[in-house]
């Protein structure tokens, strides 16, 4: 057995490869090192070399099993960039030595309706990156080489690789929800919302940051906020009434619905982006009155993914990143859980 | 004092008016005859004699002051037709007697960010028909000419009244969200419910029906519903999850709101259209995770009553009607209030 993560392509189809890896055996549990057996490669899959791995919220639900779909051992992580070593033998967009980023999004049938109207994220049969099959806190990936998308030069890896969740996350929705006359709320500046502040600001729209950590007031004038709202004022939301076309959720915190649905604007949108723990509740009068929409948004279609790539490139959006080397993996997703990282975290593969 | 509710438009220039109408004295109170002097026209506004109008449950809301927001005496009703009897000094659209109807929306600036995008629904300075003015529950009305729209020839007065409101809450929604690929479900099949069945299928949807009352099933195919659900039989719901991209919630109940959001396909919509008692309370993940979406719509603009009228008139569209005179109104507001109502009532002044 050979323990070298990546041997050449050639060697590989002659002996048996493991895969080094961090997995959590259990549900809650930290990670450990763990190695497994990749799967080969079928027609159209490619077989990346993992430098970098962005750590999203939704990695620690995945390792709590918050959904109830996980599977043990868990092998964390879909903001993957890498290099592609291999292809498999119907392959012909990519080819090996490029530089690919791969998100949440881990397989579809590119047949279904939703693929036929270019909503492959939501294709009636995906299959997620992390669950039942291991992530990106590894040396290696095998991949879907049509969702292993080529990242613009001018993005550097540790850069690009939260872009593929948190950067799509955000951009889709104000692809499909925001122009030039928006007036933009983002809730929550964490690992989307700083994004969000970006994107919103490059697409023109009034861009306000609401809050409830008072010294992130200065670094989210600087993503693009015009305004930064700091919600631990008690009536602070109560002042804004009224004031936005669309609300970007990016928190799994529990927020007080009816104030952020007052926060909307007549016709307004408040979109969800996170999990909040508990539901979401609200009173339907202000919300019909006044035609208001709870939207949401899961990670983007191939398309948005794309574009949000040449969009970042253009605009030189990149995330505010915490470099850990791999090893440090449990150290990092120990900030993520104290909500201590600025803004987000990127495991850099050795 | 004349007491004649309609002298000629000459004769109301020389002499005190008033309009004989119906009112709740206090909130949730019987409604008693009353009598009141109407405003004098404005250059923009019309003169209305009643001879129909419908009745909504929003009119059992504002009796109650479920929203806070009533003024007693009440005169409810907001289903109005009648006949223009006086033309204000600037109305050039209107002629007297010509045939309109009156729904929600009272007044509107026509200037505002909401008017000039087409939404005078949302107007930032609206004005609703029974809040601070007396509703159709008169013999006569003063409305803004604006808001009062010709009545196609081919729709009886009858059928007219309820399109005002409920009409045109099911139809403007339908306009924005739904096409002929559309898979649509009614929730609720009662006033506004049977109404949106008839326009669904005209609007070539595939048509489900949501009924908790079984003996409605037949009549839900007449209007339109290829099929019905009896969501009284535990387990109906689920055996539905995923099957609708539209989902209508016309009623004023409380719903398991996590079963709803179950039926929607991925991308779908849940649009509320009535206002339940409690908070509407739901599950984030299923929602984010398939992209679904609980939107709104609040009566519809100008353009989409317009259009609805026409459709109605094209498509023969037309609600089941209970007729009452004026004089047996509390007998119709009790009805409905039990849900006994087939499916609109309509008030028939003398």
């Amino acid at each position: 057995m050979q323990s070298i993560a990546y041997p050449s392509h050639e060697a590989s189809e002659h002996a048996e490869r493991t895969v080094d890896a961090y997995a959590a055996d259990t549900v809650g549990a930290r990670l450990e090192p763990y190695r497994f057996t990749p799967k080969s490669l079928r027609p159209m899959d490619v077989e990346i070399e993992v430098t970098h791995c962005g750590i999203c919220h939704t990695d620690l639900h995945l390792i709590n099993n918050d959904f109830g779909l996980s599977t043990y051992p868990l092998v964390p992580g879909h903001e993957v960039v890498g290099e592609v070593v291999a292809v498999g033998s119907a392959v012909t967009e990519l080819r090996v030595g490029q530089r690919v980023g791969v998100g949440f999004l881990a397989g579809a049938d590119f047949t279904c309706e939703q693929c036929a109207a270019g909503r492959d994220n939501m294709c009636e049969h995906w299959e997620p990156t992390c669950l039942g099959r291991e992530g990106g806190f590894a040396r290696g990936m095998v991949a879907d080489s049509r969702l292993a998308f080529p990242i613009p030069e001018a993005i550097a890896s540790e850069h690009a690789a939260p872009l593929m969740c948190a950067g799509v996350t955000v951009f889709a929705p104000l692809l499909r929800y925001a122009d030039g006359a928006t007036r933009l709320g983002v809730v929550g500046i964490g690992g989307l919302g700083h994004l969000a502040l970006q994107y919103g600001r490059a697409l023109g729209c009034h861009v306000t940051a609401f809050t409830s950590t008072a010294d992130k007031e200065a670094e989210a004038r600087e993503f693009g906020a015009h305004d930064v709202v700091d919600t631990s004022d008690a009536g602070a939301l109560a002042a804004r009434a009224g004031s936005c076309d669309l609300l970007l959720c990016t928190v799994t915190a529990d927020l007080p619905w009816n104030e952020y649905v007052g926060v909307l604007r007549r016709n307004g949108r408040l979109c969800l982006l996170g999990f909040p723990e508990h539901d979401v509740s609200f009173s339907a009068v202000p919300l019909v009155f006044f035609q208001r929409s709870l939207v949401s948004s899961g990670i983007g279609s191939r398309l948005e993914i794309r574009r949000m790539l040449d969009f970042s490139a253009l605009h030189d959006i990149r995330p505010q990143v915490e470099l850990f080397p791999m090893v440090e993996v449990n150290t990092a997703l120990e900030r993520l859980r104290k909500n201590e990282v600025r803004y987000r975290a990127v495991l850099v593969h050795a």
